[in-house]
């Protein structure tokens, strides 16, 4: 069991607590049989979120100005759907469907394990979702968040050394008492040059069945605590 | 009933969700006991709160550069345990005090009345206190929040204009869609200001039995909905 002192957790949230593709392609499906769309969902909502991260360094190299993710969401999705050449969605469709990041689904251990490690953590995001979003996702999925933090609040997205500032600052709280749980191991990385304790959680299943996934197991020698999920989390963090 | 389209609830906590006074009288008699003080903690407990708006206003005025409200509190609390010749304690007694304002007590409608406000609506702080502070209160008083927003998030007190800006644009909602929950009129009215619906809760007892409260009944007629409690808010917002 890992034994230092941690008051406070803050999670990536995309891929490490909700499952994007699998809620991506489970809306995808139900809105192509109503509008008679024929349209490969997993590789929708890959190409959507592949477009994410070149978005975010738009942004981060102030090429863009500060944009809130959802903005940056809906820029992606308008060049995804001419990419598959969905041409049938009226203005209110495409709003409805760019709001599908706020309706993620949990990964199935995410609430059951969250609402253990409440009882003993202060549970925080630190994600890059803005704070509406990150809000209506918590309520629409019921994950028992103490604080949204979010890049909207430093005005700047991970892995820029701000947000983990950030949220020490907010927290108010040394850095060695706050634990980044992710997926994603350039993001525990990145919190760790702060300070941060690091706990790695694979999700082999983020990019769909049968792709790479962005951390495997082998990679978590690196981290504080790898966790199989946030039931085992839970468990290895005494809550 | 009010019939207004609101999707977002924010709140006044300090006086409005929780009450300072009887949380302050009540570990200051503990403590007195325990370090055989002699002390009027109603007469600390107001002391204390009066020195808060001065404080604040030093800040808006750039006297002091940005500081929490924690840090704004002690700079207080140092004041009024000289007042009141309090010179027993420690270092760790007074940090310790301190945060009595992490651990408010709710009013007894509170938790009731914001468990029913949240089935229907977005429920966020909206407050001078810092974020660890609300934070920390929410889980110590299960107050069911779903977004803590702060003064620190704009580094600007109210009612400063600021404030209320920052939450519609991370609320990411209409002025008109956002309503502020307060006992204080003087609030209010800076959020209708900016476009906000304003719903006003008379709470009498805030500084304690036999004062006078900041606001009565007879100022309502002023905003769009005047509760007696948040249950009765529940019932007039059809939560």
């Amino acid at each position: 069991m890992f034994t230092g002192e941690i008051k406070a957790l803050t999670f990536d949230v995309f891929g490490t607590v909700v499952d994007y593709y699998r809620t991506i392609v489970s809306e995808g499906e139900q809105l192509a049989q109503e509008k008679g769309l024929q349209v490969d969902w997993g590789a929708f909502a890959l190409a959507w979120r592949n477009r994410y991260n070149p978005f975010i360094q738009r942004v981060e190299r102030h090429e863009l100005p500060w944009t809130k993710l959802d903005t940056l969401h809906r820029l992606a999705l308008d060049e995804v759907l001419a990419e598959f050449h969905v041409t049938s969605l009226t203005e209110e469709e495409k709003v409805q469907l760019n709001r599908v990041w706020h309706r993620l689904q949990p990964w199935q251990d995410s609430v059951a394990g969250l609402t253990r490690l409440r009882r003993k953590f202060v549970l925080a995001t630190l994600s890059n979702g803005n704070v509406a979003l990150l809000t209506n996702m918590a309520k629409y999925s019921a994950l028992p968040w103490d604080c949204i933090l979010s890049a909207e609040l430093a005005r700047a997205y991970k892995p820029n050394p701000a947000i983990y500032q950030m949220a020490i600052e907010l927290l108010d709280l040394p850095a060695e008492q706050i634990m980044l749980v992710a997926a994603h191991p350039y993001d525990l990385v990145a919190a760790r040059l702060q300070g941060y304790k690091t706990a790695f959680i694979p999700r082999p299943l983020e990019y769909g069945p049968g792709s790479k996934s962005a951390g495997d197991l082998e990679q978590g020698q690196d981290f504080d605590v790898v966790a199989s999920n946030m039931l085992d989390l839970a468990q290895q963090l005494g809550a």
